[in-house]
């Protein structure tokens, strides 16, 4: 039986896996021309968007599942870098067609992660055409508290979470046939938004950004938005286990899709934030140090530039 | 020379034509992780998304210009049908490459309508793909204005702006090879959203949609979350000047892309919505009547439906 586009929206995305919980500021959800929405008082509104395109952003072999998992996922990723406490989404669906068994997969890890951060799903357009997904989250954080990439001050010093390069690398096990059974496999697969720490880092880092193109390119954004230089340490880098040394630092520099945080903070800070990192149980290394001037290198080397859509 | 994303967003969309102006509420627009956003104290946040896909929801070889427009005229629509006065919107663009005329001629079509409702650009994402164009539109209302689809009550009368069915006849000359010289191909190209309508209706219409699936579906949307029985008669509709009394009956039923509001209001209103309609040189038809039931119907007969992407 083919689905309508209402039947689609009712059945799978306003299910009460979706359900809006009282307090959360839903005023009227999905069904309506618009949702209407009650903003936190005294908070700025943090929004992002994001699109997820088959045969771009992930193999068109994924599971969709997975897809459902990470369209949500690389969006939170963007709240967390900002420092903001995930509210609502949207999700505006392209499908070539209304694929049922496709469908109760998407939803389910969709749904699962949505849960997991208390989003509530709140409005969203289903099409037909080649299998796109772009997904817009709002968060809210306490007026001048967002975390930025234009704060960082020369003699701040530059940390990055976890192990960055992780996500390439699960990549190849994913295009070499792995699934989520593989601990590599997985770390691509289910890339995890760092919102606790981003949460934490307000009034403790000078700026942050989410590693989606690469360390080295996105810590180059903090260096032009804040006009300053950074210069990272390749001994002090958190490197995956890979045989040949070279290729581990690649990876890390340029791997892409890892959706850590990188960010800088004053020497101050130091203690503050180990005692984050280990109340979170999440890695965070200490990699380089802000200086005067512009531009990211690593060892002297200049920034090579991370993955581009419409490489230059 | 081919553009990098980087280079694409400043250049296009950052440019002077999407310029945020002093106390639009944009703490911090394109650039970051995120957008920034101050919404007003006291109102309700409006938001909605829509996707235009190639092929789907435009011909292919529509000119560039005005597929910018359309892109933001729909969910300018949708903030209408609510009204809310729009704020602030954001971009998701999947290209198949950066042509660079095609994104002049886009870009300016979409800054002209923005600027008219001076509505800011806070946020995108540039994607490479198969062309696909998804815009979320924020908007504020006071609390408890907002206008619903939920609101209709039997002894209602339905009103419908404009003449349905102009667009997908302007449709029919687009697709013979008409341009925007042509006033009924205008129609279609150049979708005019209601804002000043739904802002005006706020207080006034018990409900209010606007006519995107064909005046007979979007009524029905009307009756089914409001819980009643629309009839609507044939002889008052508002019909295009075709050569066949039954084409402009059906055009003006089921046309759809129309873009004017389809709402609902107690007798008592009559002389205020004359008086709307005439302030603002807008055709407002009544055109049926609310009653206790369910379902939408014409003359008797219960309503086809309109257009839907994933038909059942």
């Amino acid at each position: 039986m083919a689905l309508t586009e209402f039947g689609l929206i009712t059945r799978y995305f306003a299910a009460p896996q979706f359900a809006v919980t009282p307090g959360c500021g839903v005023v009227l959800g999905i069904g309506d021309d618009a949702a209407i929405l009650r903003p936190p008082p005294d908070q700025d509104l943090v929004v992002s968007i994001d699109t997820l395109v088959a045969g771009v952003h992930f193999p068109p072999a994924m599971a969709p599942e997975h897809i459902g998992h990470r369209a949500l996922a690389v969006n939170l990723s963007d709240l967390a870098a900002m420092g903001a406490n995930p509210l609502w989404f949207t999700l505006a669906l392209t499908l070539p067609q209304a694929d049922e068994a496709w469908l109760d997969d998407f939803s389910r890890g969709l749904a699962a992660l949505a849960q997991r951060f208390a989003i509530a799903l709140v409005g969203g357009d289903t099409t037909r055409g080649p299998l796109s997904i772009t997904v817009q989250v709002h968060g809210s954080v306490t007026r001048g508290m967002a975390l930025r990439r234009d704060g960082a001050r020369p003699g701040d010093e530059v940390y990055v979470s976890g192990v960055p390069g992780s996500a390439a690398l699960g990549l190849q096990r994913v295009l070499a046939g792995h699934g989520s059974e593989d601990a590599l496999a997985r770390v691509f697969l289910n890339p995890e938004p760092r919102i606790a720490l981003g949460l934490r880092l307000r009034g403790i880092a000078s700026a942050a950004i989410d590693v989606s193109d690469g360390l080295l390119a996105d810590a180059g954004h903090i260096a032009t938005r804040s006009g300053v230089r950074i210069v990272l340490a390749s001994e002090r880098l958190p490197l995956c286990a890979v045989s040949e040394s070279q290729s581990a630092l690649d990876l890390c520099l340029a791997g892409g899709d890892d959706y850590e945080l990188c960010f800088t903070a004053s020497p101050v800070q130091r203690g503050t934030i180990a005692g984050i990192a280990s109340a979170l149980g999440l890695r965070c290394t200490r990699i380089g140090a802000v200086l005067q001037g512009e531009g990211v290198e690593c060892d002297g080397h200049r920034a090579a530039r991370g993955y581009q859509h419409f490489g230059g």
